[in-house]
């Protein structure tokens, strides 16, 4: 990732450092990295492909913090915070050029079609969060969303690593749905990490979605199962509410079963997820993909 | 290009019709069109190729507009002139989006990777100019930054059309000069235009450049040749003017033979162009392009 800044202007190479040393989890390259290594993919192309997940996720990340104004992330500061919403923009350019250069340079048309779905389903995802109805108690566009947010880059992590390794339609098929599956456990848990874990653990407020009126899934489990709560029932019939309102849903979430239900759920994702690798070869890779999976409904950040 | 925001947020669509119907002349379509046509490139490749290089070039407006600030383009109101600057940015990744995916459709990796440079060099412009130092009398460095801005993009047109007929090396490298020259050449015009068309034909302020601290080529004609002057020896040394001072310049470089010079400087850029399109045979494709090339160059808007 650094060195894709290193024949450019140096205030990219300084944007470059400030996001990479910001950390996060590699969770998506580690799994296109297994993936690929699993199944004897070219070590150069598939470190270009890890690369180019990792900053596609990156740039994603870089505009989102600035249009939401967020001043941290995982604890540290966001790009946006430190320079002006112009330089942000562009860094965030820059590194959608560097993943599009990166994904190319796995020499795969359907690699590089993956990245540009990829692109495309997050910023629809992104424009429908802006410009879509708020306070929406809707499971379904809930899933669309944490699918277009989440679990459409996992998928793609998973599916081009298959590709580039040169295996069959079924198994190119079995990766998909366990990046998918996994995809979509991994945002469940950070929704419901979002309601248990201390603001210094998250690096956010606690239960800040709600207070955008975004509706995750604790909330949507309370409010369905609380029918009788009037904020629940306010929810549910489209209202916003105030934040006084907010803070006292999530108490109410916090003391419910609410949290406990969701993350079920995700391990439910996670259990047909796995199903995809049972039928692999007993490798180190397919252990590592399968302790990464439960790592994901058990981690605490 | 409207059908790139079909299936997606009502919005998204919206906003393609906004962009679409602000016009532009399609010039560097065009130059795909005609030079693909020319090499009985497929149909279907070509169109996906030219559709996508006019989205580049557009998803880089829309940012380009916002982070200036512009309200006009073309004399219409831009993006970022009635959306929110979120809106502004996702729609922008949206258009980079769907030209990833329109590049993707011609199946052909070098053409994605040309691209994927392109962005990049783009992007890494847009930085300079906006971190780089302003009020610069370079010659160098002018042109490094109208290669980055508009050249680029000429020369990917031109070479990725070449490319997808599947000619040879040589001509593929022909292509990719004359999209070069002609690139360099539009930017001098525009450039050119900025001093001595109206502020009505040309949508924005007579000279908006210099009063941003940006010099373009008129203004360094004129400093080269008109050292004794005041005004000139302070750009010369990289001091910016005043608003009163910058105005005085400009009525300076409109009255000198700056103007003239620097069209002379067009028309060889396009001479160079021109020439390698001589080996050619004499199709109808190969006189529309020297007809697109000198139309560049004589163009009043």
């Amino acid at each position: 990732m650094r060195e894709q800044a290193v024949d450019y202007h140096p205030d990219l190479g300084a944007a470059m450092d400030l996001i990479i040393s910001a950390g996060g989890k590699r969770i998506r390259p580690a799994m296109t990295i297994l993936i690929g290594k699993m199944f004897d993919a070219p070590s150069d192309l598939l470190l270009s492909l890890a690369t180019a997940i990792e900053m596609l996720h990156t740039a994603t990340l870089v505009h989102d913090d600035l249009i939401d104004g967020a001043l941290l992330r995982r604890g540290t500061p966001t790009l946006n915070s430190k320079w002006t919403p112009g330089a942000t923009v562009l860094t965030g350019d820059f590194v959608f050029a560097r993943a599009a250069k990166l994904a190319s340079d796995t020499e795969s048309v359907p690699v590089i079609k993956l990245f540009a779905r990829a692109l495309t389903i997050i910023v629809n995802g992104e424009i429908v969060q802006l410009l879509g109805s708020k306070c929406m108690a809707d499971r379904e566009n809930y899933l669309k969303r944490i699918y277009a947010k989440t679990a459409s880059v996992f998928e793609t992590s998973a599916q081009s690593a298959a590709l580039i390794a040169g295996v069959s339609n079924e198994t190119v098929e079995a990766m998909r749905r366990y990046g998918y599956e996994i995809g979509m456990a991994f945002q469940i848990i950070d929704d419901m990490l979002a309601f248990t874990a201390e603001q210094a653990t998250m690096g956010k407020p606690v239960g800040s979605d709600l207070h955008q009126g975004i509706i995750t899934l604790p909330a949507l489990n309370y409010v369905e199962r609380h029918a009788d709560d009037p904020l629940a029932k306010m929810l549910l019939s489209g209202k916003c509410l105030n934040e006084d309102q907010v803070n006292r849903l999530i108490e109410s979430i916090r003391r419910s079963d609410a949290i406990r239900t969701s993350h079920q759920e995700a391990v439910e994702y996670v259990e047909r997820g796995l199903e995809n690798l049972c039928r692999l070869p007993p490798t180190a890779e397919r252990f590592a993909l399968e302790e990464l999976a439960n790592y994901i409904v058990e981690r605490k950040f």
